[in-house]
This record gives structure tokens, sequence and C-alpha cells, in this order.
């Protein structure tokens, strides 16, 4: 269960309205790597968490954490939409070629759709979607996720952080930056800890013994000339399973062309007979499985 | 440019058609993590990259291979497909609840739209679509997405592996898991020679002065009674920075209740007046944006 | 800010595993009307919300418990889909028809992407994204969009609730279709408050002068012998400006058969010349800017 | 079946091209509350209403009406469209920052994509989805959803109506403000026609003896200090039940920590045992199916 | 304007119900090329079409026809969904394989969302969406995209109707399949009235004399060894242009190795220095702009 | 298996940066009929091709070449963003509205995301998706698609050639203007070869003897007055099936209603029981797979 603070984690107060940055802020609430991605994110994976404690409590607090960055901007965007130009019609416009360049930038829905408030979208009007989450239930590779998106999303606070002279503006975004700076390290930590607790083997040894070894430690050039094998990941040891990397030049493993069976022809597929008679009727599988029915039941 | 090989990487070759299993399999076409986002997260990181040599060369050289993955794949769905029930009637199946069984848990889609091969959608029908991948400009940023993408690849394959004892599917499976470790390392030595090249510290560094330094350090507990402090990740002093880790009850930072100002009465906004007038007209923005292109013009 | 608390605000403990069951209660995490809908829904229109205190406070009141339906909902699938065959193969499900259904009605990614937990999609296997939300700033009008969305999940709540006889689900539903039925009183009565406090008329009256006041109380039939104008909609004054309602036959008020005007030659849209000669080259518009700002400069 | 009238509903003439404009009043067609929303959503309620007679023809006479508000939209855009500097180069805008904010500001795909004519899109460019509308079969509440979908969309159309100051347009929207006014009012008429036919009561009432009779009626504050129960909305007697509403501090009626069970193994979810040993192979739930098909075939 | 005609262009009476079917042919009303889709896209093209007369006519009384098909299927959903066992319980459907194989193979959005009508998405769940739509302006350009349509819709009919044998189904998609050939022939023969009526040259000779004319007549091969060059396509001469066709290897005609520019250093792209230093402050083009904008100011 | 060459295929070398058109050429790159597009559709068309041989190898061979287009348009766009102004603060905008258009009219992700890249968008920012293609298995059909794809390619090509006057840019359009036609003759001698092979009949002969013949001939007018069957369209005999040509009124074939069966009351649907009790418990269809599956197992 949930409850709310009345106070922000940290204030949003722009020292002026900028109807463009507040469009482009938008990337960091909406986007592929905005707040609400790793709000999300992190709370399917506290949900789903099946080791009460450190754990679960961890992915939990800066999941509820991350709710609370959502707010944070959602309020900044507000106060820098305050008096934007959203009503200026073409004459006004035509008789001021600045202000017709601020209309032009601005994002049109956050007149008409939001009535000067924040949108759940990116900088593009782009809905957020759960598309962009991950939580598989496996907490090593979770936590790889969760230091990329923690990565992407500093990256593109810093890029962000570049775009605005505004005092108040940039009092927020150093808070935020430096909650991505030490997100990334408590992933990266996690890792760590993960591994000191003997819970990183359970995927990393997954079919160990059934994966290809070989190709396990084959590093393909498919350019003419690559300078690919030139860096150090194509040399020396594989870290895991340490054996000495190969550089395998572009012939397939295989003589496998790749063509389709014959087609049923009740599906239309254009065929010309080469492969000869496809099997029609009902299929082998089902086939058998019924047989096997008709014995469990005699 | 690019060049076609005719024979796949690796034979993608059941022994037995298994419609179910081809609409489970389509998770690793294009899911989230399937073939189709590494492609093309690969190719559109090396064709942005402004390094020419082994990095652009490597980075190219895993995406050209991923492409040939993609074929694998849908060759291996549309061999099994190969006598699927599609076109099976109410009636028939009625005579028969293993059938039924099996068309009820096929993807219709199959038939329908593909004629028995593969589509280029995920295990639940969805298209694949870009909003899956990344490709930022920014090397250690991307190979840390490379890293995870690789992970949740594995591990999904690594799911999928076990829901078949089909020789020929696994065999191929057997490739892929090894090819999604060698590329795991690949990522992870990729950013060991960022680091060894100079190149790492352009985002890691970025605004480190400006990022304010106690919240680059300190854990917030949001619950009652968190055990998320006791892990290593809450002690001990920071990797990057080298400073003692703090942690921080749920007391916020700052004051700011959140309230959006006074909104623009031609937008409509529910506004009882408590917080004042608002601004309407020109925007101050606009209005210092015009009074300096006078002062320019004059 | 937000905080966590460790208990659920309801328990959701299934008696018994049933993966097709997970499937289906999806929709009321990630469909068009679950949870998430509700939860986003309501944050962004509290912290939108533009008057401090009473509707402010109600609204994240209950976007902030909305939070924890989602939480519930998650913790209910992760329960239901223990034990779950999702790595039957096709040759065990071959020996057992009621298995072969089971596995054909699962979602295929509670195994392979969620690892046995709930996914942020619906029934489907669509990802919840922000276009199902409405925060616009007006609370009358986003009033009626809450009242409209509790209404549908009470729906969907009541219809899946006929489809599982297990007594623990039974009892976290009767606890949900209960706060649904108490959350829709809440904004119907919200309603009632605006009305009260006078906040209502900012939208009802909105260029209610301008509107076309004959076309503000006609029904038009569209239909041969539609019974439309039986309903009592169609007779006696209208409420809001009491006026007798007309009937309208189907003969537009127009006589503009809605041709687009002569195309820009450059877009090569298809002509025949019998509009007339496009107008081309610069826009009257912008030339009409342009003499504006000759003029404003010189 | 359905027939076209060769005039628009009314006449759609813009006194000028406004490129700008024709980027905004999109939201108008291709948005969450646009015409191609009402149409859809009006359609499929019709169709699939199980009440021939006045229902279902005053549903099927506004969806009609709807296509052809589409239609009005469609025709004004593509005049507002007329000369739009579409194929100006850079150097042409280089020699006017006026032209140039018009091109910044209008939408690029009014060129590439549609030759100077309506897109199917909102006004940041995306296209319409079926996820937007709403046809549950149960017409009390999806007459709720019509007069949301009604509320929003007048709201839109009333700020876009402060956006422009042609004649001509002005005089297009002041025929869809009320149209808008008309059709929500039809919709608050037909709920009260549904209770007065005696056709409300099948959702309102549904398990209405099987939800938790206290949660119907309380209020839960889950902020320090929320004002929310300062409202009219909690306090007094529930109009549907007549009990008195209670108001709840925020301890959970469960003490349910949510912990989702011990995972499968073969789906690698991280786990320490801490919960005991998962079930595995076949759930119960399975094992009861086979044990009673056993039964039944005996 | 539109108009509804009460009964149905062609009966939609299935004789028994079949909550399969009802799922997959969804397809053809949802999915990429139902009947929304053709629909949406002649409405679309009639409305922009800029010649009053008989091909606006043409086009807008077979969009017309389209809305009435989209009804056809949503009736025929409606009544196939008649009975559906969709409240059965996981107790009921485990002493009844053959119930549950029905229940698993069924779309639970059937009855969840939509009360036992029909929905505007496709067999997997897929909302329709206006991504799937083409409305150019350019007659000859669309009236291919309406040729490919109703080819695929009635390649994806002729497919379903093999999955069904309810003699009431057949007797519609026989209706269903004339409709498409006649549909498709009508486009064809559109494309030829639009060559004798002289509008299809706009497009075909666009930038005729600026084209690459070398490269309008070459086949370029890619594979090893491909069999692509037998094709009569890659012999004789072009239709068009009436050039022998050429055979060209894989030789790049570039000796572009596609490096990007060296980066703006603010945006933190990965970058070694080697391409020299980048160019930054105000672009060229904005110079460029911005010294003529200064002279014309003078 | 696939291989990269180093050079592009064509060099894509801008004279100058122009950020603008950067953000419109991106409808190329990532649009409904964008490079990805036809990269994606005719990859997965080869793949899914069942003639080994010319068919399957030319259809690869444009495919190989479609990804080495998206290089080459990815490679121009980041050189089209060389010094683009993404960090100018609103500061430096106030002081130069020329800079403020240009600002205004950029992608804000085109810095953001991509540090300076192409990103997998269209010109509106919305992901490439894979709905917009097409591979259904049946060669006719799909190279009427890809006809369809060429023709709206080279018609947006064109619109966009006339938006630059950059004689770099200009160059690599004229060659890619002259790939379209040429693939555009490609497809179509591809349909002559299929006719010719006799591989056209299977489709275009499907059911041909079932489908309704007077249907497959009849022009439906649904307008008043409507001129569509001037047209040549409307005359003469079909093409296909040499049958007169008939024009039908708008009467509709049935006399169907279109109301469906009386409603599941377990799904709430609205109903006044005019017609009639609703079957519910299990469906007859269920009934009737039941008594076979007994008298089977009997």
């Amino acid at each position: 269960m949930y409850r709310h603070v009345k106070d922000l984690q940290f204030e949003a107060r722009p020292a002026h309205p900028d109807a463009h940055f507040a469009m482009k802020i938008q990337e960091l609430v909406g986007g592929q790597f905005g707040e609400m991605s790793v709000m999300m994110q992190y709370l399917f994976q506290g949900w789903n968490c099946r080791i009460p404690g450190k754990y679960k409590d961890m992915i939990l607090d800066i999941g509820t954490e991350e709710i609370g960055h959502v707010e944070m901007l959602s309020t900044m965007i507000a106060r820098l939409l305050e008096g934007a130009p959203s009503e200026v019609t073409a004459d006004a416009a035509a008789a001021n070629p600045a202000l017709a360049a601020i209309l032009g930038g601005m994002n049109p829905q956050h007149s008409i759709i939001s009535g000067g408030g924040a949108l759940p979208t990116n900088s593009q009007g782009i809905p957020w979607n759960a598309g962009y989450i991950v939580a598989s239930g496996n907490l090593l590779t979770d936590f790889r996720s969760n230091v990329h998106a923690e990565a992407q999303s500093r990256l593109q606070t810093s890029r962000i952080y570049n775009m605005t002279d505004d005092p108040g503006v940039k009092a927020m975004l150093k808070f935020n930056l430096a909650r991505d700076t030490f997100h990334q390290q408590q992933w990266l930590r996690g890792i760590e800890q993960l591994v000191a607790d003997g819970l990183a083997d359970v995927i990393e040894d997954s079919h160990a013994e059934e994966e290809d070894a070989d190709q396990a430690r084959t590093y393909w050039t498919l350019h003419e000339g690559s300078a690919g094998p030139q860096g150090s990941w194509a040399q020396g040891r594989t870290p895991v399973t340490d054996q000495e990397v190969l550089v395998h030049g572009d012939t397939p493993e295989s003589t496998d062309d790749g063509t389709p069976p014959p087609p049923d022809p009740s599906l239309y597929a254009t065929y010309d007979g080469s492969l000869g008679t496809p099997e029609t009727g009902q299929p082998s599988a089902t086939q058998s499985v019924m047989s096997k029915v008709k014995k469990a039941l005699d």
C-alpha cells in the first residue's frame, strides 16, 4: 500500500516560464527512459520479487522514490507553461516573428489536452507505454536493465541540462543527476550483492553445459577488412568460461539454405511443386497426440 | 552496404512440426528482446558510431550477424508450422479435443496473415516496434544497454529451451544460447576497452561538479521498517566518488507542495482564485524576447 | 513524495493456482480500465490540480490508493501462476488433452517474459499505454471521465467475478467491487461539490453565447424510420438552456460539397484543373506576415 | 448499410489558409477525443445494441452524424493548408524568419504524406487507434463514457476556438460546440431514460449483495493532513446504499505482505529458499482436472 | 454527410454459434486489411480528392459501402458469440476437456470488454490504428494501394473461408469474396481511367529528367550465385523508359564509408578525435540565416 | 546469413547541415513507407518464400539492398545535424528569432535521444512498427503490396526532393528516386513472370466457383446523384470473369436488420427482453462437442 507526503522530494521552481523547454523536458517524464519508466519498472520488479527482506525492500524504496520524481517533473512543467502563448492567433503571430517561433515550437497538446499541465507523453507527444519496461523475475538480469536505464536517463538529463540557463530548473536537474548517479551505483552494487549471496549463478549457469561451447567463444567477422578483431574483446580468454577467443570468418556453420517446407495448399502460398507434395490434413503431431489419447483412454 | 549469403549461420531443422511452440518462439523474433531488437539496435548504433575502426566494425559485425538470426528463427517457425491444423473447422474439432486444444493455442495469424510463415511480432501477436531500441551515440551507455539486452534475451531463450523436447529445435537454441553468452561478454569487454581507451569519462564525468554531491551518496528509505539499508549497497563508500553512503529517512528536501501556478483562464482549468490572479496575455519570456529583438534591430 | 507500507490494502490469496484466470485478470491490471489506468489518471489529475486543499487532496488520496490496487492484483497473479505448466512440452501435452487445453489458454509471456509474475499488459498481452488516460485541468470534465472509468472498471470486475469459483479470489474481488462502487460515488458527489462551489460554470458556460443556439437543441435523424426521436431525449425542453428540442431530418445545413481547393502542383495531388489554378509560391498568410513584419521593423 | 449525401452537414470554409492552425485542429480529427473516436465509439455501440428501437436508433443516428463531422473537419484542414509553404527550402527560409517560423510549426506530414489533405492522426502526428473507444454492451456504462467523451471534446473545442480569429473557422466551430452541447445532453437524458425504463439496475445492482459493504462506504486518507475528508463526498450518507460514510486512516485491512510464492526453478526467478520448496511438475489444478477427466471417462 | 439504412447489405446469420471462429474473424474487422482499414482508407481518399465528379464519387461510393461491411461483420461476431462459455470456471472446465479447449481458444475480451459483441481489434486483440491506411492525394498511387488492400483482404477471406463449415457464415463470406473481387477490378480499371484521362503522368513523370538514369535500369545482385537475374525482370528493356536492363554486381557506387561527422561535445557522443575538431556554437546554416536577416533588416 | 560492405551504395554528403531537413527526411527512414518498411517487408517475404531460385533470390537481392538504404539515410541525417543548435537556451533564442525558428522546428529527440544521429522513427517521432509490413506467403498478393510501397515511397521522395536546394542531398535523392522507379518496375514485371509461370492462379481462382457471381460484377451507388457509374470501371464487361457490369442502387440484398441475439445475463448487456430469453449455460456447440467426445470414447 502507498501513502502520499505533501511536499515534493526537491523543489521544482523555474525562475521563468519557458514553453519550449517544457516540451523538451517531457522526454524525462514519459519517454523511453523517463521517470514513468523507472517508476513502473522498479514497482513491478519489487512486487514480483520473491525474496522478502533487503532486496525486495531496496527495489521498492527506489521505485517509490521514482513516483515522486514524476510528481516533481510534472510540477516543473506546469510552472514552465505559466502564461504560455497558446491562444495566440495567426494575426497576432504575424506581427511578431519571435512569438511565432515560440508558438511553432510548443507542444500544442500542452494547451489543447492538458490545459497547461504535464502530459504522460514524451517530447514528441507519444504516450508512455509499458513496452518500455522490464521485470523478468530474475534479479541479476533485471539489475542489468536498471543500470542501463539509469545510465540512459542520466545521459538524457545531462543533455537537457545543457539546454537551459534557468537557475531554478538547473537546481532541480542537479538533484536529478545526482539521484541517477546514486541509483546507477545501487544497481551495480546490487549485482555484487547477488554474487556475494550466491544468487547470480541461477541464470549465469543456466544450460551452461548444453550451450554450444565453441560458439560461446567465437568472434564472427562479417566485413571485408573488419577491424573488429583488433579490440581486446576478441583476444585472450573469455572471462566466464576461460577459453581462448576464436575469430571466425564468414563461412556459415550450416549448409541449410533456409527454404521453408512445401505449403498447405489451402493457405495459397505461392509454390511451384519443386519441394515435393506438402503434408496436409492432420499434422503428425496431432496424429501422435490422438493415438496416445486413445491409448490412454483404452 | 550489405550482402546475403545463401546458407543459414546454423541449421534450423525441427524434428517435428509443433504449432504451439511456433507461437511461443515468436517472442525471440519480434519481442522486446527478440532478434529484431538486437539487429536494429546494433545497426543503428553502428551507423551512428563516430569512431572509424575497431568499435564501429565490432558493432556492425554483431549487428550484421543478428540479421541472420532473425532469418534462422523465421525459417524455424515456417518449419514448425508445417501441416498445422489451421483450417480445421468446429465440427472436426468437436470430434477431437486434443486437436481442439492445439487449435486453441495456435496463433491464428500464422494462418490468416502469413500463410504458414513467421510474423514480425511477439508471442502475443504484437508487431515489433522501434520504441524497444537504444542508440544514443554514447558507447558506454549503449554498451550497458547491449549487456542488458543480451542478458534478457539469454534468460528468455533459457526459459523457452525448457519448453521443448525437439532435438532439432534444441540444437539451434544451443547455438543461440552460446551466441548470447558470447555477445554478453563482448559488450562487457567493450566497456573495459572504452575505459582503457579513455573514452568512458565523457559521460561518467558529465556535470560531475554540478550534480548535488550529497544526493549522489544518499539512500532514501521510503518504507516503515525497510530492510533496504541492510544491503551492501547502502554501506561503506560510493565506488565512483568515494564518499560515505548516507541513509536518509522520508523527510523531503523541500517545502514545496507542488501546486501548479494560477491557470490561464482561456484554458478553463478549474480554479478558485486562491493562488492570485494568473498572468495572461503575452508571457514574460516572449516579452523579453521581443524587447531584445527590438533592441537588436534598433 | 510517496511512501510504501508493507502490507497490502486487502489480502490477495487464491485458494488454488489457476493459470487461465491469471491471464484473464490481467485485464484489470493493464487494460484500458485496469488499475494502472485509474492510478495514472488520478495521479496526473492531482499533480495538475490548481486548487490546494480538499479537491487536490481527495484526488491524490484516491490516486495513491490505486497504486496499491495494482500491487494487490500483481500479487494475486503471481500466486495464481504458482506451478503453472509452462515448460510442458509437446510430448507431455500429447498424453494429456486437459493439460494441453490449459497450456493453450495460458499467456505464454507469463513464463517467457515475467517468470511467473504479473505483466504490465492487458488480457491479450498489449502493454498499457498512457493514451488511455485523461487529465485536462478542468475538474468537472475530468470527474466525468472518472465516473466513466470506475463504471467500466466495475462492469469488467463484475464479469470477471462470474468467471471464478475460487473463494480467495472472490474475497479480493468483493473488496474491489466495493471500492469501485465507492469511488464512482465519490466522483459523482465531487461533481455536486464543484457545482456547489461555483466551479462548474467555467466550462459549462464556455462560449455559451457563441455556440449555434439552434444546433444546441436539435436532434438529427439520419435513418429512414428512425425510432430515435421517440426517446425522452428528443422531447420537451433542453435541461441546460431550457429550449424546445427540435427534430431535424437529414437535409444538411449547408450547400458545401466539401471539395478541397486546387492543389499545390509540387505535391503531385491528382487534379484535372476543374477548380482553377492553384495559388502557389508564398501563401497569402505568409505574405501578410511578412508585410507586417516589415512594417513593424520600419 | 450507409449512404452518402453530397453536401456537408455545415460549411467548412476558412477565410484564409493557416497551416499552423491546420496542425492544431488535427486534434479534433484523430485525437483521443476527436471525431474519429466518437464516430467509431457510437457505431460499435449501436451495432452491438440488443434493444431494437429507440435506443439502437438514437445511438446510430448520432454515430452516423459523427462520420459527417470527420468529413467536415477533413475538408477544413485541406482548405487551411491551401498554399502552405511546404516546399520552402533552407535558403528561402534563411531570408525570411517569419516564414521559417511557420515552416517550423507545420506538421511536415501534411506535405509529405497527405499532399495537403487531412491526416487520420492527432495534433502530434500519432495515428488514431481503437484503444481510445468503449463499447461494452451495457448502455448505462457506455452512456457515461459518451458523456465524458462529449465533455472532453467540447473542452478541447473551446480551447481551440480561442486559438483562431478566422471567421469561417469560428463559424464551423460554433456549430461543433453546439453539437457537443446537444449530444452531451442526449447522453445524460439517455441515462434518465434507462432508469425510467428499468434498464439501469442490471449493472448498478450486479453483485450488490456480495460486494464488501463497509468498503463501499469508506473514504481512505493516504496523506498526512489530507483535506480530502472535508469535501461533501466524505460526509453524510452514500447516495446508493444510504449508509453513513466512514473515514479510514491508512492502516491496511490485511496482514498480507504480498510476497509471491516460491518460484518454478526452470523459470530462473531469483530465490533464496526462504519461502520453502516450490511446487513444480504438474500443477494441482491440472492434477485435479486429470483425475476428474479420468473419472468421467471411466 | 451520411445516412444509415436499417438493413444490412447482406445477411449475417451463422447457423450455429462458434466462439473460436468469432475470435478468428476479428481479423477481417480490425486487422491490417480488415474492413475498418478499407473503410477509413477510402473515406479519407474521397474527402481529400480534388476532382469533383466520377473519381470522388466512386471512391466515396466504395468507402460508404465499407462502413456497412464493418456493420455486417460486427453483427456476425455477436451472433457467433451467442451462449459462449465465457463464465465457465476452472472447476467446470476440469470436468470437461473439450469445454476447456474452447475456453482456451476464445478471446477473453469478447466477454470482459464487449459483453458478447464485436471488438474494434484484430484476431490477436490489437486495436485497429490509422497507421494502416494511405491517403496521399495522388490517385494513381492510392489506387495501387487500394488494389493491394483488396488483394490482401481477399486472400485472408479465402483462408478464413476454409476454416468454417457453417453454411450461414459461408454465405456471407461468398458475398465478401465477391465484393473483394469486384473492388479489386474497380481499382485496376480506375488506374486505366487515370491513364486515359491523362492524370497518371503527374507522378510517373515527377523528376523524370533528374533521377539517375542508369540506376533506373540496373538490377543489383547481392548474393553469391543469385538466380535473381534469371527472371524476366532483369532482362530486356525497361517498360517505362525503354532502356536495356543492366545487372550490377555488389561493388558500391561510392567510396563513402558512412562515418558521421565529429560530434557536438555537449551531446556526449563517444569520440576519439580522429575526425578532427567538431564545429560547435552556431551552425553555419544559422549563421547564414542570421547574416541574411541582418542584411534584410538593414 | 548477411555480410557488411564498408562503403555506402551511394554517397550521402550534404553540402551544408540543415536540422529542419533532417527532421523531415526521417519520414524516409522510419515512416510507413520508409526504407525500414521495405527492408523488413522484403526480407520477411524472402525468408518465407517457398520457391528456391529466381523468385526467392530476387526478393532477397532487393531486401538486402534496402538495408543499405537505411544506412545511407542514417548517415545523411547525422551529417545534416552537424552543429545543430540543440543546446541553445531561451536567452540565446530570445536574441535571435531566426535561431528560435530553427530550434522550434527541430526534432528535440535528435539531441536528447540520439545525440546527433538518426532515429528509427518517422518525421513526427513515431517509432517504426512492424504493423506497416506485409508478407503473406502469396507472391502475387505480396508483389502488389510491393508495387504500392515503392509507389508511395517514390511519391514521398519526390515531395521531399522539392524541399531542399542542397546539391549533395539532391544527388542522393536522385539515386533513391531511380531505385524506387526500378524496383516498382521489378515488382510489376514480377507479376508478369508469376502469370507466365502459372503461379498467379492459386489466389486469383481461389473459391472462384463459390463467390457470389452477381456481386462480383455489381457497382453499388450509395450517393444521391453519384457520378461514379460514369467511369469506365462501371461499364462494359469485367476483365476477369467477362460479365456485364451491373449498377445497383442502394437497396440492400437482405432484410436482416442486424440485431444481435439476446445476451448472456451474466455479462450485463442492457436488454429489455424483446428478443426472447437468451440461451445460457453450455453453448450448443459445446454440447455437441461433448456428445461427440463421449460417443468417440464409448
